[in-house]
């Protein structure tokens, strides 16, 4: 047995409640070495009394390791546990000192989950499991309003620059809030609308005002209470990490300098404020001037910016906040921000930017999800970039499920593109067939699907800022069969809680292959998709169990004798979505 | 290079700030598996013209892993990086993403330490590195006021039950603070102190007075005054898993059920409070009827809580907390403690009684220490239950020194016995040369030492009640060659700085062997220590560089021209502590 490769350690990812009830325990073994894993669990207060061995469930794997898992329910919410790992006749037990080859005769040694106590139970807003998120980019989704418009306003539909402006406004999206609904999301995430001097408005000048060219204030509230009414959510991006060169205070110190009253709003290497060989003097977002990073330590931003994050929520009633380079402002920051918002708005939603590893934040202390670029990576590699075949795009779906407590993944923001990175259409090289099948994982998979603006209607793009073209409104320009696929996708998952909140399992991926078999399953449904995520047209094998089966995509319905695979022939890019009857 | 056994993930015991301008960097590789390895480290947004390659030193390593480190210090606080691991001629390079062959060409997919927060770098307080503790249990340190004896007391220094009464209590600890100051302790922790049923008084009846038998608020106040005046701080024990089944509220919950106000203040299976077949219908510690579990996730528990753990702070001007059963206790809870408590004293002292992995509250917004168990286990072990020899022994402290962060290790609270185990004398099978010298290695190890009351004039025992007899006081029955070692060796470790925070390294410690040679060290002093921990005269060849070396112990001097390792017979469990000069 590899003993190196084992690992537990206490909470994270790797012990958690999961809620009031049920402790999760996982372990990872090296791939394909342990054949058999249990938990030998018992009330640390009344061992012998209360020992029991579970058997855990490998329930996902990569390139390296094997993901063991087993949720226990201990009756008097404490739990202390040993691992007994199985591989070739031998059994060796693992407690937190080490590994022995005899029984632990008694709690003294053994791992411990203390108490499960209700406070520290991560729980996600319970309606994010069942969201469909879009994202806009206000200035290029729709001008409602010309009469707002910068004096330097460009016709629509013309040439992103990274400086241009064309109108878009907050009534744009009241005006089309029909398309959204139709489209079936429940949910917009709408990158910054406060005032500032970019269009995309990400160096703040007024946190307290809506940007005069979006509509101001009272557009915000009417496009909430037009989307509430809708029974769509809304979310704003809170840029706390760093302001815009003309927030108040942040004149205030150029002008005054250590006399400013908010010289200590910043983090100042130097007076004056300046730039020194392309290094401002001060620390910024980067290295950009026009982006000062705040000092989320002093007590007097803290609490601007905690009064910020509530105003917004009581006054306008907005549903959350997304949080813009979440991971460079500090841990202790974030814990009082959700104690401000949870208080003002138990179920709002915290969504931080965090492109990394983000294991620190997501422990029930601070962010409810972050933006799952981990998931984004592994799609497009799968599914445009042709980097993995199936066994290695397993595996990192397997890393990302294995990473995180399961509740976690189960309320991750899962996006394929945004306003930071080219657009899906693009990035498949224009082929509708791959981004149609990169969606069909999208949204059949844990966690919460966000559709980037204009995505469903054909919009192209490269990197910004070729990304934040203006959103095509003639019909006639809007590719329907695409617009029509993105309402089927989304009214599928609305449909079927098993793909919401449902287990995930890969039934088939295998090297040099471009195919996938997977399924959806709780108690009660389970759901089987197939795809071809090759060139060529080729068949695919599909245990389905005994039973009758709906094909979801195109209605189609067939019976099984759970006996041999279904062979299916699958075209290029071709999906099947088989659903228990 | 075996890749499964290669571990980095960001923060805890891996990445972490230790000062506001310096982050730590860890990876773990199997043991003797690598030759050698490198950071590759930069700014993110300047990764060209930042990027270096850093060697890391190899600071410990236990039976299956070597744990590699070194401290970074990026000039705009942010820091991309990858690991490059070398192996018979092979590099390999790890990032976030996983192992390649070639170097990262950008910071794509690298590990990343976002920026350094000064509110979330973990800082204990500076004095603690500098204390050597010493643990009052009251009832049994000494009896300065026999006017508030318990009705059932018994004649001092008789045999200590599970419920019996000598009459100790603080006027006796203000009576014998002399001896305290020539031992030369500067802090004091005491078990809990106020009202309470039991001879230990982990069962509160009311947290706002000191127990009448021990004398009252007064006589605490007193105290503290006293110890303040000597230079000597007070630490109290917070029970706050768990009241006493006298507490107010309980009471109230027992006689109004559903009715009491106190409902809520419990964690209540069923009413109406009592123990069915042995198992209180109330959560408890264990299940131990007269400790009854606090909700410390109710709003006025938790007040009520805050404000003792203030109010004697600021009233009494105690000096810090030691938390009772501190993991049971959420974490949310902990974390309001830590800003209460450092709002009302900076620099007081959050030690958790936790005998587990504890990395989960040593991240900076919790517990400034744990009592740390595993020291005392692998000291044991090797010292007096000869369980390890000197390989594993050096396995067991390298475990625990990669386990933590650097400066938790410097905190880290290091006791050898309690009033939860048997005394040190006693677990030496009453041979005192083990005794001292497993007291030698706790002294000169890094993080703070702690006596318990009575170990340092010879009081044996075993485990409780054995343990918690009274204090011997007639100096004729005191062991004065004890007293006059720790006397010494306190006094030892006071003097030198390099031994309370410099680096830790084990020069010697091999297999079947019970001899070890180790060294403290930083920019100015190394001090070498040798000892034989078996039961026969040794020779030890000590590899001192050239220079004139002071023996601190026994004030012996001697030059090494660095040559031929120094040859020295130690006698059955002797030692030696040099100092380059």
């Amino acid at each position: 047995m590899q003993l190196e490769a084992i690992f537990h350690r206490p909470k994270q990812n790797w012990s958690f409640a999961y809620d009031p009830e049920t402790i999760y325990l996982r372990i990872q073994t090296k791939r394909g070495d342990v054949e058999r894993v249990q938990v030998l669990a018992a009330d640390k207060y009344a061992f012998e009394a209360t020992r029991s061995l579970i058997g855990m469930v490998r329930f996902a794997s990569n390139d390296r390791f094997d993901f063991w898992e087993i949720p226990v329910k201990p009756p008097y919410k404490r739990l202390t546990y040993a691992f007994v790992l199985h591989a070739r006749g031998q059994c060796t037990y693992m407690t937190e000192r080490g590994f022995q080859s005899e029984a632990p005769a008694d709690a003294t040694g053994l791992f411990e989950f203390p108490y499960i106590n209700r406070a520290d139970v991560f729980t996600p807003p319970s309606w994010v499991k069942d969201a469909v998120f879009y994202q806009i980019f206000p200035e290029r989704f729709a001008n409602g309003d010309p009469s707002n418009d910068p004096a330097e306003v460009e016709p629509w539909g013309g040439e992103p620059g990274r400086s241009n402006f064309f109108g878009g406004d907050l009534q744009g999206v009241i005006d089309h809030v029909d398309h959204l609904e139709k489209l079936g999301v429940n949910a917009i995430y709408f990158t910054p609308v406060f005032e500032a001097t970019t269009n995309h408005k990400y160096d703040t000048r007024d946190y307290m005002k809506v940007d005069p060219h979006f509509g101001g204030n009272e557009a915000l509230k009417r496009l909430v209470e037009v989307c509430h009414a809708r029974g769509i959510r809304v979310l704003l991006d809170a840029v706390f990490n760093h302001c815009g060169a003309t927030f108040e205070p942040f004149l205030d110190v150029k002008a005054n300098g250590t006399l400013s009253p908010y010289a200590g709003w910043f983090h100042i290497r130097s007076f004056p404020l300046e730039v020194q060989d392309g290094i401002p003097t001060y620390d910024t977002f980067a290295f950009e001037p026009i982006m000062p990073k705040l000092n989320t330590e002093h007590p007097e931003v803290r609490s601007y910016l905690l009064n910020v994050a509530r105003y917004w929520i009581e006054e306008i009633g907005i549903d959350g906040w997304r949080l813009d380079v979440a991971n460079e402002v500090d841990h202790a920051f974030w814990r009082e921000f959700r104690k401000v918002v949870k208080a003002a708005k138990p179920d709002a939603y915290i969504l931080g930017e965090i492109w990394h590893d983000s294991m620190m934040w997501l422990q029930g202390d601070q962010f409810d999800a972050v933006m799952n670029y981990p998931f984004t990576d592994a799609v497009l590699d799968f599914f445009t970039r042709g980097r993995l075949d199936g066994a290695r795009f397993a595996d990192a779906i397997g890393t990302i499920m294995a990473q995180y407590p399961k509740q976690v993944g189960e309320a991750a923001f899962n996006l394929l593109d945004s306003h930071d990175t080219p657009r899906l259409l693009t990035l498949c090289g224009g082929d509708k067939r791959k981004m149609k099948l990169a969606a069909v994982f999208q949204f059949s998979y844990m966690g919460t699907p966000c559709i980037y603006y204009g995505d469903e209607i054909g919009l192209d793009g490269g990197q910004d800022p070729g990304c934040r073209k203006c959103m095509e409104w003639d019909e006639a320009k809007q590719d329907v069969d695409l617009l029509a696929f993105y309402r089927r996708l989304i009214s599928i998952r609305r449909s079927h809680r098993v793909l919401r909140d449902g287990g995930f399992r890969f039934l088939q991926a295998e090297p040099n292959d471009q195919r996938l078999i997977y399924e959806r399953f709780d108690g009660e449904s389970r759901i089987v998709i197939a795809m071809n995520a090759g060139p060529l047209s080729r068949t695919v094998h599909v245990p389905l169990p005994e039973g009758d089966w709906l094909e979801l995509y195109e209605n189609g319905s067939l019976s099984s004798d759970g006996g041999d695979p279904l062979q299916v022939l699958l075209p290029a890019y071709g999906f099947r979505i088989w659903k228990k009857v």
